[in-house]
């Protein structure tokens, strides 16, 4: 047996894609997140259209339905005819799971998660103490089948498992964009994938009010465009969530980004209004009025309500980017202000801190009386909240360590925004106990309860979020699970590109739409070069929103929606030019470079009459003419290290100034396709220096 | 306006990539079938998100939906996020429709599917008599809109359209692989994009009976694997095909292919059994007993049972492949063909055609009673069968033509067969009332109603089903629908290019599934290496059974599985060469020639490692190694073709001779690459040819 701990990152790394034992062609598995220990064993367990689970012990009325979806799920991976796969005992299974505690059919935070994996090549076994458990086990069990020489097998190895964080979200924005039920549904699927257990559902923002309220049903009918969730859809979600061991968290953002709420209840404003659903993005000024005792009656029925649909125990009432200018305008709230002492002369000269600090004192109350503990945007943290309130960092780690400093429970978001676009690799090396956030003023790492990633929709909608969110949310996903030592790149994105495959059998869409996409984009033909382009090309995340004008109501259709967040292409080239440059006699590396340079110099005169002639892709005409400059360019390069001939020093500084120019474009696009050649022409610079002289 | 009629094929093919009216830059529409005639017009109809319809007159319960169902397709197509988009009136609508005569729930054959479409810059307008023609008139609305300079547009133009035959039907088999019930939805979907009415639903086989009968559940029980249709399925199937103007005309197939229903009913077997569903492939033997009364009374009960399921007036009873082994060895059915003077001396010694026309002629009686008009495979053409009866040709063209001649109504399946993975200009070119079917033995056109795509799924499951059939089985519907004049092969593969990729917007999954199916051949991880060599790569239709040994358990996930019946790219490849041999200058073929030469030439090195690794992949090596020999090939026949330079005769003579052998090689698949080179190498033979003496 081969001993691979999660503080083995080099070995883990290697068993990945090494022999397994007798220097066999096997291959390892691909197993996201990296549990927290490994260790390989001899042989493996074949895996065909006869595999079978069963269950004792567990008592978990989700186990039923659970391992149904384990055997299709297998049948869907490997195309094998799986039928309903139940053993007639648990010694006869392929894969046996047993329980010790009984299941809870409602998730809840900090329940046990561990469990006990081995597989043998006579069978697998999987242990837990909880239902729970058991969940996360299955889904590190069907990460393990993988096709090998002579049939589907899982490799013989035992592990042991369990979270670091117990609180490991994905907040998604149903308000800005509707995101259709069959939409979450999938991407809660996928968060059990990778082991997520939070459903943070943003479904109140001032772009919509999007869940059915029976006491007060303007707030759908007017306070939307007519999309959104009905009770039970609501239960529906909820349900589907609790079956997969993920909790729902909804948020009803208060006393700011309400326009939403106050264009259907505009009473409950703190100007005259009039107040309307917002037809844009940014930052809006309709705010709840906290000195209106409507107000807390209005939320103490709207929460009694949404706490009978939502049975987590915990509750979000955002509290962010909340705005002063009605507070500041309307003279009954100064006079409320004044006459509670709320002006401190430094900090709050207004008083608005303080007013929202007594506004979330008196909701959190209200939501204890419905059994519920508050959660709120890092803008709740103001004096005399109740010590139990979740704060959620978003601005910046800081802000992390100052809540736990004050005894609150912490989730990090900050480094977190998936509509960032960032690479996996950026979201990767966030730690909710690392660095800033655990370090200043006194902060208590221990206090972290984990953190979330989060979507926010003004460029996402039923038929793009998939592509934004995954794969990238899966890195994150390890950050909260693994050990904090689990931190290579190169393993992390290996076992990531097999498990985006593995996501597409769950139905997700993150890779399927992309060719659609495309065609439609193309007017519908066939059209190689514009994928060609669009392998090359990636959406910038954050500069968006400034470039062009956006509503609600634009559509999400040309290349910026297409293109993934993080090219896969040429993520690889890049490994290919630093293959070459350490080695340059690797001859795979030269020729997957070379081939893809050449095709990219060719692709502008390909694309050129496709571009003329269609409005989705206005604008690709410059992209276009840089790439096949980026591979002509690379082609020389290529030349250049090929035979150590020395490349002129003025082509090599144009180039990387080329290359400068080309990265600070502001655009929504960029041209990933640059970093590949940037790597060659660094290093020949490099070794051109000393020639110089 | 200039006029596109049906019969100006290569006016047609002009319009669909040249610049319409004006010299603009806008791209005419590809519609398939084409229509009976075609104007266009000055300028287009832009649509956007404000897109809406309307429609009066019909009285048709199926309109609301169909306009649902148009807006939602419009919206999955462009991006565009169009909602529930009825206008206020009709003259408001961005499309409106009138038809004149009160829709009928369920089709019937041969009602009037004729309608009219005008397009102008300021609305479309789509007439027809009936609601069905009015559902026509929408698929082809929805094949107009295309992205253009400016925005979405459906050009303008008058379309007057008809079918050429009232019979456009689909067999498909869901007896010998389950096809789950969405993919029959998704399937109903794509015919109704191509205007194909009838869904022929092969259910009752060797290998399976798939409906549920309360009458004799038996059938079901025994006589399935545990797949079958519930008859609440079957109730929802009819409908969804109803609402799209499709028929749905089962098929029971007795006597022969009888194995599932004599395992559930051994007693009305010919022999003593025992009787077990099929586990292979091939013609079997169990066989109904036509001498048994029970066999009637059974049938009468099954009959009326299904005719309600049913409503369709036709009820097909296969008929077709009976054997007759167990009839010439059961001494009481001897007994009852020489009591009944079966036997003639010469073409019938045995009696056992008669027997089956003694059978024919009771079960059609029966059906009579029900409603139904029977239809069968062509061998229930026997003596004294009714006239009404109609006969379906699969054997070849000349049986439809002799059922012709003797007064029947005649379909063609011949030529038509989906699972022999032909190129769609093979299925393109046979016509029901063209060549022999037409033309022998005094068969008379007029009679024949039309045709059926035959879809056995001996190798397809519900992963695999949608890319067997489609998109070829669009190239036979328009067979069935345009003019017999409309031929042009390149005109269909354009048109037929665009509708592929539309098709992926009812939800088929014959593009999406093919990259997920790789992705699981390479073993879960990034192989684009694979991808080069599937995408040079073909599955054989008609050979495969006989080079492995197969059963309905043996799962379809190789390459053989995922690779689709004909290659896009080998046939842009052919265009390609044809095209640089017209005009050895065209540096865009050369350049696309080169490039891809260049990638199959590297390839097999690439590719080594995964094949050694996989049992999936087991036998590609040949095919890998060929593809690179290929690619090597080509890069030299460029050079001749390029410089003009005379290429060695006898090196010309070993690369033909190597083609030919490849092309000869038993396989599940074939190399599609040797197509082009062919195309380079045959060319420079020529050229070569006076040279030699």
């Amino acid at each position: 047996m081969r001993s691979v701990g999660a503080f083995a990152c080099l070995v883990v790394l290697t068993f990945v894609f090494a022999p397994v034992a007798k220097g066999e062609n096997v291959t390892g598995p691909a197993v996201l997140p990296m549990p927290t220990s490994l260790v390989l064993g001899e042989g493996a367990l074949p895996i065909d259209s006869h595999f079978t689970t069963n269950y004792a012990g567990c008592g978990d009325p989700r186990m039923q339905g659970a391992l149904q979806r384990l055997a299709q799920r297998v049948a869907n991976e490997t195309g094998l005819p799986i039928r309903a796969a139940k053993a007639a005992s648990v010694q006869n299974a392929t894969l046996s799971i047993e329980c010790s505690i009984a299941g809870k059919l409602v998730p809840s935070l900090g329940e046990d998660e561990s469990y006990r994996l081995e597989v043998t090549p006579r069978g697998a076994k999987l242990t837990a103490r909880s239902g729970t458990g058991a969940l996360r086990g299955l889904e590190t069990f069907a990460q393990l089948v993988v096709a090998g020489p002579e049939s589907f097998y899982a490799p013989s190895l035992q592990i042991e498992d369990r979270p670091r964080f117990a609180w490991r979200g994905l907040m998604l924005d149903t308000s800005r964009h509707w995101i259709a039920v069959p939409v979450l549904e999938r991407n809660l699927d996928a968060m059990a994938a990778v082991k997520l257990n939070v459903l943070h559902w943003h479904f109140s923002d001032d772009q919509g009010f999007r869940v059915q309220s029976k006491r007060y049903p303007k707030l759908h009918e007017l306070g939307s465009d007519g999309s959104f969730y009905t009770r039970d859809d609501v239960r529906h979600i909820v349900s589907y969530a609790a079956e997969r061991g993920i909790r729902v968290v909804p948020e009803i953002d208060v006393p700011g980004h309400a326009s939403a709420i106050l264009a259907a209840y505009p009473q409950l404003g703190a100007s005259s209004g009039p107040y309307h659903v917002a037809n844009g993005w940014g930052i809006f000024s309709p705010t709840l009025d906290p000195t209106n005792p409507k107000v807390y009656e209005f939320l103490d029925a709207l929460f009694a309500e949404m706490a009978q649909l939502f049975p987590d125990s915990y509750f979000h009432v955002g509290g962010d980017e909340v705005q002063s200018s009605e507070w500041d305008s309307n003279h009954a709230i100064a006079e409320f202000k004044r006459s509670h002492g709320m002006q401190s002369a430094t900090a709050d000269p207004a008083g608005n801190i303080a007013l929202h600090a007594y506004f979330n004192r008196r909701i959190v109350n209200v939501l204890r009386k419905y059994g519920k503990t508050a959660v709120g945007w890092e803008e709740i943290l103001q004096p005399d909240i109740s010590d139990d309130v979740v704060v959620q960092s978003w601005s910046g780690p800081q802000t992390l360590a100052e809540a736990t400093r004050r005894h609150h429970p912490g989730l990090l978001s900050f480094g977190y925004y998936l509509d960032y676009l960032q690479p996996a690799a950026t979201y990767y090396a966030v730690d909710p106990q690392g660095g800033v956030a655990a370090q200043v003023n006194g902060g208590q790492p221990k206090l972290v309860l984990g953190g979330e990633a989060c979507m926010w929709s003004e460029f996402a909608n039923s038929e793009t979020l998939d592509s934004r969110v995954w794969p990238a949310a899966a890195a994150i996903a390890e950050r909260f699970w693994s050990a904090s030592s689990v931190t290579d790149r190169e393993s992390m994105y290996q076992r990531l590109g097999s498990l985006s495959r593995k996501l597409e059998w769950v139905s997700l869409r993150h890779r399927a739409n992309y060719g659609p996409m495309l065609d439609r984009i193309a007017g519908g033909q066939a059209e190689p070069a514009l994928r060609v382009l669009a392998d090359a090309l990636e959406p910038r995340g954050v500069e968006r929103e400034f470039l062009r004008t956006y509503t609600p109501a634009t559509p999400l259709n040309r290349l910026v929606d297409a293109a993934r967040p993080e090219s896969e292409l040429v993520r690889r080239l890049e490994g290919a030019a630093t293959t070459l440059l350490a080695t340059p006699g690797d001859s795979a590396a030269y020729a997957e470079l070379e081939l893809t340079f050449r095709q990219w110099e060719g692709n502008d005169s390909r694309l050129t009459a496709v571009l003329s002639n269609n409005f989705l892709l206005e604008g690709l005409d410059k992209f276009s003419a840089d790439l096949s400059r980026i591979g002509n360019s690379g082609l020389r390069a290529l030349h250049y290290v090929k035979t150590n001939e020395p490349a002129p020093e003025g082509w090599l500084t144009d180039e990387l100034k080329n290359l400068d120019a080309l990265d600070a474009r502001k655009s929504e696009l960029t041209l990933a396709a640059s970093r590949p050649l940037r790597i060659l022409i660094s290093r020949l610079k490099e070794r051109a220096g000393p020639n110089i002289e």
